[in-house]
């Protein structure tokens, strides 16, 4: 009987009785051809448990019958999900739904027992423990498929937002809500003018590489041409790339202390030693430097997070503790582009170009999301990375560099720079205004220090998230024990307003904390 | 005497005498500060050798009167140079250059032994061995700066191309050049839509996740919800998240042997011990897998590069292993989506979501310049890769995600990827039509394999080059010493008629080193 009966009509069918009008259908309107539409349909019911393991299906025929389509069309989609494994027959007596296991969506329904065993709901996969430092933003550790929402803004930078949204002043962010909408468009217009590549230079588009190197003349006073520039995708692609370079596992890492946290994790989950190497005021502490580093991570022009500027005499002795100890030192020169007060310092690799090697972003500049950086490094170091980039087939997208490169070739870049150089720094000095002596560090990019007392730090982070305030503590940027406690403001993401209030809110709270406890607090 | 004499004119000055009509000028009509822009042309003449160490600079007054600047340019040019270490002055005498150290520019000039030490040509960095495999197509593992020039194009699909070009039939490489341009301008328009964003998702934009479960429904049958979709840039990078999540150095990793180089590159690259396994005319064995791998790469749908396809027994047995030994399957997708035969047989992540991870790309449907792929696996173990995404700082770029959502909401990809699978099917017909019994692999996907007797496919790969024509061997796709030999012939790179073309040399020389060594060969 099943399918091969000619002499039943529709509807009819020997035991066992099969289903009827089976939670499936089908729509002439798509572009989707019939039989592959049935599949999808019968393979949705078999994984939601709809067709249970072992349910008999409905003749071709009365399928067809049921959705008002030819009888071809039911059989077809039956020999492919027969060729698929979903169905089987069974000698003379039709067409069966074979033994499958669990639906595919956890909680769709309780796990049945298939033959592969009994499914749980617990990963099946054992996890090591975790090596990395999260950033802590993302919520519980899981992603919920949607953005959080961006705090209301009103339409002009410095508006006041609306009161008992949260202000975030946590570091890492530019302020990405005043562009230039024209040139944004204009940018990725351009970026449709490139065809789609079928083998990208690792070091990036060669247009983009020529506009890169004007940028860094014009705005770090680095003269380089093309051949010392690789387009990356960011600071810790750049890292890493060297990393993946240069190291080998066991090897040893230097990097600040306390500093920036995606420079340990890559250096980390690229098996390297971490070597934390302390910093002041002024930077990296370059005498006792240990002698067995591969690499050092450094940012000297603004310390990241306790922004202060390496002076030419220690740029001096790190460099020649470099050259006599054989490490390379790698610059990320960051938010160089945001200083305030004094043209910066030249670039250590400037100063020797062979022994280091320099990475810029734009992500603090134009917008994490753009995910364009560079690597400035000598061109043999530089041919090196690149069989390291192409062995692991990894690039910057071509149409991402056209756009930044329209950006650059306008001038887009640089007026946004000015213009945000001036709203950065009247917000660093909105901050200075109300919490006065206790900021630390230059006047120049997206953050600033406080320090304050340790046991003080927790509760003030507390108090201050239930007043709308999201900070960030130094602890978070340090490898081993804290030995300075405080927090890390960054200004990107807050209007001045918002900045003004909530370092209101803080300097209140740090004046607590100073007084002691006491009656009432 | 030197910058602070008043009483002398233009151009008159004490000895030593200084330097006059330095090669530098400024020019009013840029946006630049004409002070900045003479320190840009003072640092490139030092650094280019035009002013050497121990030279003296013009007086601040004779420099303004050659440039035609006020006095206070110079002045205030001086004084940033002095800062930054280039100009010291020696009591009494003037602006001298400092000792400086070897032009940047490698090759503009003999290095000048500076107080950095005498700067030689070797890289000052001393490089480990590599370990990873490189593609071969940097062309003497340096790049240019200039892209390679795509072979000319006639404008239509099959096109003669021009007599005497290079036909390239290596693997890996999409057709880029038949796309649809409107399709293309729309997705970029579309991708300005999107505002820079500050803190992007480690999972991707919800928009493409979305338009990727619809994408991977009716083209792959998996059924999933957002929640199971990561956006990646691509395979690599897909891969090297799970890798740099779940490996530590010195954990074994199985990839097919032979196999995808990159897989290998990024699993070596994170620490792991590469464990090679055999894989026969219907894809990786099963049996005798090693029982303690913490993961196994695999391209069960169209193996890369022998071409098979895993039957349904050999997945079940598979996943039985992976169940036994705890290993996590990652299954490569690659190019599912072309098959000319029959539909594809039910991915391995159906068959076991929790032990399976699918990574998918459209780096050989649409192009790997865009730069997008995908993972699919249970959310528990995408929140474990999002937080090691998020600890690297990686991320695939937000106006790439929206390009390709739009691309997937119109149905432009799907188009695409129609109008691809006929092209596709049709060269590899005229291979096949013109090397036989030769061709080994599915009828899908952009490559097939030719078995060549070992001794004979050197000789014939230089034969080919002589006569334009690009192969590649299958060697370089083996981690241990190949038990097969046999050139990977991709058709995503050529016209139909350059394959042709290009068939016919390898058939005949193929015939050549078949009929062994003999008079005239």
């Amino acid at each position: 009987m099943g399918n091969t009966s000619t002499s039943r009509s529709f509807r009819e069918t020997t035991l066992p009785r099969p289903l009827v009008d089976l939670p499936v259908s089908v729509d002439r309107g798509l572009a989707v051809p019939l039989s592959a539409q049935l599949c999808d349909e019968l393979r949705a019911a078999m994984r939601d448990g709809a067709l249970k393991p072992g349910e008999r299906l409905p003749s071709t025929r009365a399928l067809a019958g049921q959705l008002a389509v030819s009888r071809t069309v039911v059989t077809e989609a039956y020999q492919q999900l027969y060729a698929e494994g979903w169905l089987e027959g069974r000698h003379g007596s039709g067409t069966y739904v074979a033994d499958l296991l669990t639906p595919v969506r956890p909680g769709a329904g309780p796990p049945s027992a298939g033959r592969y065993g009994a499914a749980s709901a617990e990963p099946a996969i054992r996890l090591p423990a975790p090596v990395l430092a999260p950033s802590g933003r993302l919520r519980h550790g899981r992603t919920d498929g949607r953005r959080t929402p961006a705090a209301p803004y009103d339409g002009e930078t410095g508006g006041t937002g609306e009161a008992g949204e949260l202000v975030d002043l946590r570091p890492g962010r530019p302020w990405v809500r005043d562009y230039d909408r024209a040139a944004w468009r204009r940018a990725w217009r351009g970026a449709a003018d490139l065809p789609p590549g079928d083998d990208p230079d690792p070091c990036g588009l060669p247009r983009l590489r020529e506009a890169l190197a004007g940028h860094l003349r014009r705005t770090r006073g680095i003269l380089v041409g093309p051949e010392n520039i690789m387009v990356t995708r960011g600071t810790g692609n750049g890292l890493d790339l060297v990393a993946a370079t240069l190291l080998r596992p066991g090897d040893r890492a230097g990097v600040e202390e306390p500093g920036y946290r995606v420079a340990r994790n890559v250096f980390a989950a690229r098996g390297a030693e971490i070597a934390p190497c302390p910093v002041d005021a002024d930077g990296v502490v370059v005498d006792g430097l240990p002698g067995d580093l591969r690499v050092l991570y450094t940012t000297p022009a603004h310390q990241y997070p306790l922004g202060g500027r390496l002076p030419m005499p220690r740029r001096e002795r790190l460099l020649a503790w470099a050259r006599r100890t054989g490490a390379l030192v790698v610059e990320d020169d960051y938010d160089a582009e945001f200083r305030y007060d004094v043209a910066p310092l030249p670039a250590l690799y400037g100063l020797d170009p062979r022994r280091v090697v320099l990475l810029g972003t734009l992500s603090k500049t134009l917008s994490p999301d753009v995910g364009v950086g560079w690597i400035v490094a000598a061109p043999e170091l530089l041919d090196a990375v690149a069989l390291t980039r192409d062995a692991l087939a990894d690039r910057t997208a071509g149409p991402v560099q056209q756009a930044v490169a329209v950006l650059l070739e306008r001038g887009d870049l640089e007026r946004h720079l000015r213009r945000m150089r001036l709203e950065y720094a009247r917000r660093r000095a909105a901050i200075v205004e109300i919490l006065g002596p206790r900021v630390m560090g230059d006047t120049a990019g997206l953050h600033v220090m406080v320090e304050l007392p340790g046991h003080a730090v927790r509760p003030l982070v507390e108090a201050a998230r239930e007043r709308g305030v999201l900070l960030e503590t130094l602890g978070r940027h340090h490898h081993g024990p804290p030995r300075r406690h405080g927090l890390v403001i960054g200004y990107g993401s807050a209007s001045q307003a918002q900045i003004r209030r909530a370092a209101a809110v803080i300097a209140e709270l740090a004046e607590r904390a100073e007084a002691g406890p006491g009656p009432g607090t």
